[in-house]
């Protein structure tokens, strides 16, 4: 019986793959036709560009690649509900502007503390304390807070054509990676769940932690030392970093991605591709950067593209839909 | 036809693993058996000990637990051999006295430079170039040297009994990684031809390239910026780092390890294992932890081991052959 099972099973796997849509969220656009091309003619027998398995290594940015990043990318979400959520047990807190702002909703002020405060909320919600702490801190944000726009848990919002694109890379032994500006302690949390991607294939901004032994064995203290920030030029450090090797595809949305996807481009040893998200979407996600809302977001991007040859999704006429409404209905 | 194929190597393969021994290079004493207990136990399917599929994550120390580290360091042998192939390019090196050291063999002269001269001699040998030319350097002098002792190549010399334990782990389902002080650009060339472990779970000391686009697209310079020596209680940090969880078995040869051993044996979630090499072979090998020749790398862990139950490998008992015969025949 198991025998016969067992064949059934691998028979049929065999037999779809051919035949069936791996992309159904997508809608049937050149964008489409091109993801699949660059699949089939890197991956098939006796291609010209076909790449071996070991050099199958992908590439992806996380916010607004993979989920939405506005209002505010969910990690900065996450600090400001941290910052209330902890505000009562620091009285001396009282007495400062930026903390002010983040218990007032005032997100202008918020921003205008610039680089130097949104350090700061980081390094008073993402470190001192344990790696195992923190994780249960974000697991436990994802079980209470829903982004208010589509009234969804944060960790329901990847979008489903990615996802969908996710799995039909690793379905042709492509390894995905996430190389993102987010945390990496944080994103590390729902990686897996969310988009199928274990933690050692999550590259993020990270610090280095504290090793410290005592009566519970061994803890990992986190704290801001040694902060290195994943984006723009050294996405590409941390590829080479954590993964050792160049990517034969990179998928971004935004001018930070650009070194990363010119990485990929400019390697000499496969057929590459490059992939920007557009976000043209204002009724059903964001368009916050196609005029006349430019956020400034992706400008060299869109022209970068036509001279590389990137595809460009334009989010509204690309994807039929969105967000998996089995896990988050949208709008 | 095909179908029936395919099915006679799945039931061959279903067949094989209960009977055959996946040691043959262990001798079979209570450390093979140990080995096999603690794989058995945490794999079998009901057993009270049985760790789920994405929490196999093991690491190994690579100087004198995969390799050897005698006379000097493989790596070190490299900078050495560098030093030597760029002297002639190099006339300003002529009044260095730790480069004549270098170039008239002076090891005792090298070592007594201590840690300023060792990363004066990384950083001549290990910066100032591509990754990808660093990499051809080091496939190159795979190439063109060998070890005296031997005769043998130095990729040809990973310990036999140990690369049958990282296949035997693999084909139960771990994730085999190398976590050690060598330098991560270095081991990353050889360690999947040597070990079958993939360049993204190798983990070593390193330092940050420097980004750059020119006219042959992105190159990665390598510097010495940002240096992190993946040594002691760093190993856990960059455990973390790179691996993103906690380890549920820990494989190495020095106190130097003991960190991560640590780390792993106070896993919460694990029935955990933990083993040194204790370096006793004179013969085959080196013998230079054992009294009287004692050199102070493994004294804490031999005594660390009995409290904490760790596996401590005899070679000289334990090890039916140190190096895989059909590629280095030994001394």
């Amino acid at each position: 019986m198991r025998k016969s099972v067992l064949l059934g099973t691998l028979l049929l796997s065999f037999g779809c793959s051919a035949n069936s849509d791996a992309l159904p969220a997508w809608n049937d656009t050149p964008t489409k036709q091109a993801i699949e091309k660059w699949i089939q003619e890197t991956t098939r027998d006796g291609s010209p560009d076909f790449i071996p398995l070991n050099k199958r290594y992908v590439v992806f940015d996380n916010d607004g690649t993979l989920w939405p990043e506005a209002p505010l990318t969910f990690q900065l979400q996450f600090a400001v509900d941290e910052i209330k959520r902890m505000a009562p047990e620091h009285p001396e807190w009282q007495k400062d502007p930026l903390i002010a702002a983040v218990l007032e909703n005032d997100l202008k002020a918020v921003a205008a503390s610039g680089e130097k405060g949104l350090l700061r909320l980081v390094a008073l919600t993402h470190s001192g304390m344990t790696t195992e702490a923190f994780a249960a801190r974000v697991r436990d944000w994802l079980d209470t807070h829903k982004d208010k726009r589509t009234g969804c848990r944060y960790d329901r919002m990847g979008y489903q054509p990615m996802r969908q694109l996710l799995d039909y890379l690793r379905a042709n032994g492509f390894k995905t990676w996430i190389i993102s500006g987010g945390g990496i302690d944080f994103m590390r949390v729902m990686s897996d769940s969310m988009y199928g991607i274990p933690p050692e294939q999550v590259v993020g901004s990270f610090s280095l932690s504290d090793y410290s032994l005592g009566e519970k064995g061994v803890e990992l203290q986190k704290t801001m030392k040694g902060a290195f920030n994943d984006d723009g030029a050294s996405k590409p450090v941390a590829i080479h970093l954590f993964m050792g090797q160049r990517p034969v595809a990179a998928f971004g949305n935004s001018d930070g991605d650009l070194a990363m996807l010119q990485y990929a481009a400019s390697n000499p040893d496969a057929k590459t591709f490059g992939l920007l998200v557009h976000h043209t979407d204002a009724a059903r996600e964001y368009a916050y950067d196609s005029p006349p809302t430019a956020s400034g977001k992706l400008v060299e991007g869109l022209s970068l593209a036509k001279q590389k040859g990137w595809v460009v999704v334009d989010m509204k006429q690309d994807w039929k839909t969105v967000f998996d409404p089995s896990l988050c209905s949208g709008k």
